[in-house]
């Protein structure tokens, strides 16, 4: 039988270079495994927790994730993609696991808090965001996953949905499988300012930008800070444009050959990002003519969003199903 | 048009006396007011929060309040009768009103923090339980209630209610009327033992009792403590027989005539409850034999809740299509 798995991006606008290499590669991974059977969800539920205030953007945002998904290689055919709210069952699901999720875990969770203390621009003190652990539990659970692709940095977050569906089966019987985490690589990229790159820092190299916008992101991109002049040696290893090459250039004479001009002062940095830029390119190409493709097709994308609800439905309500008769609910017709 | 309101009870039991002179014979007068469109709901997500740790008792409970409220009269014909979890709505808006509600609105819910301390051999510091006021709301909001009928004592609980409407209403427009509280009597109807009838002082006289039960308790109720012997004159102001007796019989003589006897010693307490159980019998004939037509009727009765479930969605998928707009998701199908 195959391994099922739940992941999900919150729609909080376009996707970038960092989850294409990251996350989403991943998941084109599993979707071409056939041993896995894939759910990818945008949860815009856990988008209205942070942005209750200012959620109009939100639809905006879920056709910019599903765009960026279908162009990078997500497909509809092999995985089932949907929208969290077009599938009921994940806010009734919460809600049963609500019931026995003790207060404390939820107060005590490191990431709570330190998003309280972070965030200040926005009001988090809501009842709906103190749930967040259970909410992703019930996303994770309705699909009785088996595995949850999980990021090195993020296996702490699985935590809490193993937890809660231990004390679910305990007062109600084996209805879901405790969800094991499958680490996935997730390979350094840097945002155009070194740091790590993300929407928030304004960093990013999105998936959406045109050639022209790549490049003028490249070329103003920092590099190793030694490198004042075109002959001033450089470390390639201190140099978040070389974080780059690593992930997407796989020509390792060529980056040999720049790795040594960089050292010895012999290639100026624009010759190197000029060749990143290249790889990058024709790496992107294909997935920019996908996603020119879908951005004309609105109907398109509505199915693929539809179509997705009623397969995700159809397991979603045999779990709701045995999640309610473990309970002890009259049944419904 | 005729004005919406939702009333629920959490299946805990059958039920007694207390809830037929109160909330029962309020909500039959609702039923048949042409003005009023009634739903009234078993809400049995409620009666988890509580009884999370034993839920197998629900679904029996479900059934004797179903029996109980179709014995005094409630009618599937004219009001719509259901189950809470039937209508997978009540957890979406339940979660979307979430988002928006203050955790302190729900922290110091003076409700609530008696309610955690006085309940000892349960619990309750669950997430679930803390969002009892949010769930109630959905509960009400989901059939855009004009009006609740409510209790004296109980006109605080709607309080939260009206606030979260109007702060969801204040970020995505007038989706909820802030329901009206119809304040409606509830009538003094004392236990066995003296204090308020309640199934958790273990005082009640039920619904479902037979004639003998139903004498067994009156014949060794609490009376006037004065009255140790027939001879001993008694005030019928400090007899619990008496609070029934001004709830259920309406023949002023008789009444009269009893308090006199009471007050002059001239009659006995046993021949005062005869009177009264004559006319408790009376008027419980027509619904113990309603309450014995259904219980009989499995089938029926699985209809009745099936039906309602069906007629209660239709608003309810009205009224979160309209929550769904304002927030701003992407349209479902
Ligand atoms: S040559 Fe390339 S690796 Fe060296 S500093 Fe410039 S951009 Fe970085
Ligand atoms: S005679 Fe009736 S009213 Fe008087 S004490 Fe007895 S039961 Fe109560």
């Amino acid at each position: 039988m195959k391994l099922r798995t739940f992941s999900g991006m919150r729609p909080t606008g376009k996707l970038h270079l960092g989850h294409m290499a990251g996350a989403l590669s991943n998941w084109i991974k599993l979707q071409e495994d056939p041993g896995y059977d894939c759910f990818y969800g945008i949860v815009d539920w856990h988008a209205m927790m942070s942005d209750y205030a200012n959620s109009s953007v939100i639809k905006g945002n879920c056709r910019e994730v599903l765009l960026d998904w279908l162009a990078v290689g997500l497909d509809p055919e092999k995985s089932t993609i949907f929208v969290q709210s077009h599938v009921p069952e994940h806010a009734e699901l919460s809600l049963a696991l609500g019931m026995v999720t003790p207060l404390g875990w939820l107060q005590r969770n490191p990431t709570y808090k330190e998003q309280i203390l972070n965030i200040q621009n926005k009001d988090l003190s809501t009842f709906g965001f103190l749930g967040y652990p259970v909410l992703m539990a019930a996303d994770i659970l309705l699909y009785r996953s088996s595995v949850v692709p999980v990021g090195e940095d993020q296996s702490a977050h699985l935590e809490i949905t193993r937890e809660i569906a231990r004390r679910f089966n305990n007062f109600y019987g084996e209805v879901f499988p405790e969800p094991d985490i499958l680490l996935t690589p997730t390979p350094k990229v840097p945002g155009t300012d070194g740091r790590k790159m993300s929407k928030s820092y304004g960093n990013s190299i999105n998936i959406a930008d045109t050639e022209k916008e790549m490049w003028n992101k490249l070329r103003t991109m920092m590099t190793d800070p030694a490198r004042e002049r075109k002959t001033d040696p450089g470390d390639p290893d201190k140099c978040p444009v070389w974080d780059i090459h690593k992930v997407f250039n796989h020509d390792e004479d060529e980056k040999a050959d720049l790795a040594s001009g960089c050292r010895t002062g012999s290639i100026g940095c624009v010759q190197c990002k000029k060749a990143l830029k290249e790889h990058v390119v024709s790496m992107m190409s294909p997935i920019w003519e996908r996603r020119a493709y879908y951005e004309s097709r609105q109907e398109t994308l509505d199915d693929i969003l539809w179509n997705g609800a009623d397969k995700a439905r159809v397991v979603a309500r045999e779990t709701m199903d045995a999640v309610l008769e473990g309970i002890g609910f009259v049944p419904r017709r």
